[in-house]
């Protein structure tokens, strides 16, 4: 079998923010499958197919992706930001073992990429800069009632907290319902970071307490990352403060 | 005020997961401050001082950075990773907040990188694909209270877990308290991941049960992730298997 599968990370939109690894891959390919916008990123040159679909087709994507590497083809699959977080990476690993066994057999590897929480976490300083949590918001793939859990033992724990997903037209109450969450949790008036399309054109980084936080000020492009109760501001004579969460804990 | 600070990220060590926004960083600064083996991966140019340092002088390095760009050097700041993960940037923003008010006038900028928990996620399937949590287990900075209460309340969230800094000659007691922790407190034998070394010569991957993990598994360029209770293995043909945590969790 001399196929091959990569897939691979494009980082949260800005080039500069590709790696060498995943630039040459996408040089290499003949085949490239994703959701239509990261399909777009990769350059076009001759002997490339591009196979773009629509969102919300990742298991078929990651089956035909898996075809094609089956049958000799060199294939890479896009995400945006890093695939090993809430992009395509598991989505193809669940493809591969429901599929037929000969396909364990593929060459597939996973290239990293800059995930939007640390592109977001690098505009506003280092908010996650000591013990953090990463949860996706979205529940269509889990059940409401796992997330409430997990927000409120998070708090529990003092984690910084960043999520993916927060805020879509067809769910809106969900992250209504998470900030009252974390408010009642948090019970103070710690940061919190709204980060909208980092590192495009229409980046745009909002920082309030979390008390005044409100469901509108996120939709699906924004990363939304909330402090620990160390969590710091940093006021400057220009621009937005700093956020940043200190290394130390004292005893 | 014309000089900069850049903290930038050099991510795991191979130089194809640098980015070309840290390289075009490396090729512009005038002075690079650092850890001994980071500064050296600064490419040696005509016009560049290179101020590398010992490690655990993360606060005299930070304040010589903004000294130097508050006298309009052009500064970066190097970090293996990310440097907002357990690296330089909130060093750097302690001694800003504790230093001469002029130095928040400077412009200074995070640049994001690959960091070790996804690159090690990467190499090894996609352990972190589904809601994760990233703990320092070092107690240098914090109470060891602390790293015990953020790994009980980890389990009982069921994350899949990163953990830097597992384990120092002068501490190796921590990380055998934090296995014994996580045993007891997942009390099954989902995988646990001792990536060594990631995209380096030296890389090597180990994948054990959680009930066969020692401490001598790990060592201080370790990287350790543990799956959650949903974490799965794909067995393969050939080399270690695929590991990874489905996108869903059933009602």
């Amino acid at each position: 079998m001399t196929g091959r599968l990569r897939i691979l990370g494009l980082g949260p939109g800005a080039e500069a923010l590709v790696t060498p690894e995943v630039s040459a891959a996408m040089e290499e390919a003949t085949d490239v499958i994703g959701y239509i916008p990261y399909v777009a990123r990769v350059p076009d040159r001759e002997g490339l197919v591009k196979h773009a679909t629509d969102n919300r087709v990742e298991i078929d994507r990651s089956r035909h992706a898996l075809e094609l590497a089956a049958a000799g083809r060199d294939v890479i699959v896009v995400s945006s930001g890093d695939p090993g977080v809430f992009a395509m990476a598991s989505a193809v690993f669940e493809a591969l073992e429901a599929g037929p066994a000969a396909w364990r057999a593929i060459d597939i590897q996973v290239l990293p990429g800059i995930t939007a929480c640390l592109a977001a976490s690098a505009r506003a300083g280092a908010p996650l800069g000591h013990d953090f949590c990463v949860i996706n918001l979205s529940d269509n793939l889990k059940p409401w009632a796992v997330i409430e859990a997990r927000l409120r033992l998070a708090a529990e724990a003092d984690f910084a907290m960043a999520f993916y997903n927060p805020r879509s037209k067809s769910r809106p109450e969900g992250f209504a319902a998470a900030l009252e969450i974390l408010k009642d949790a948090c019970g103070d008036a710690r940061p919190i970071i709204f980060a909208r399309a980092v590192s495009t054109p229409e980046e745009a980084i909002r920082i309030v307490p979390l008390p005044d936080a409100r469901p509108e000020m996120a939709d699906m492009r924004t990363m939304v990352i909330l402090g620990s109760s160390r969590t710091r501001l940093i006021a400057r004579p220009e621009g937005a403060p700093i956020v940043y969460t200190p290394r130390s804990i004292p005893a």
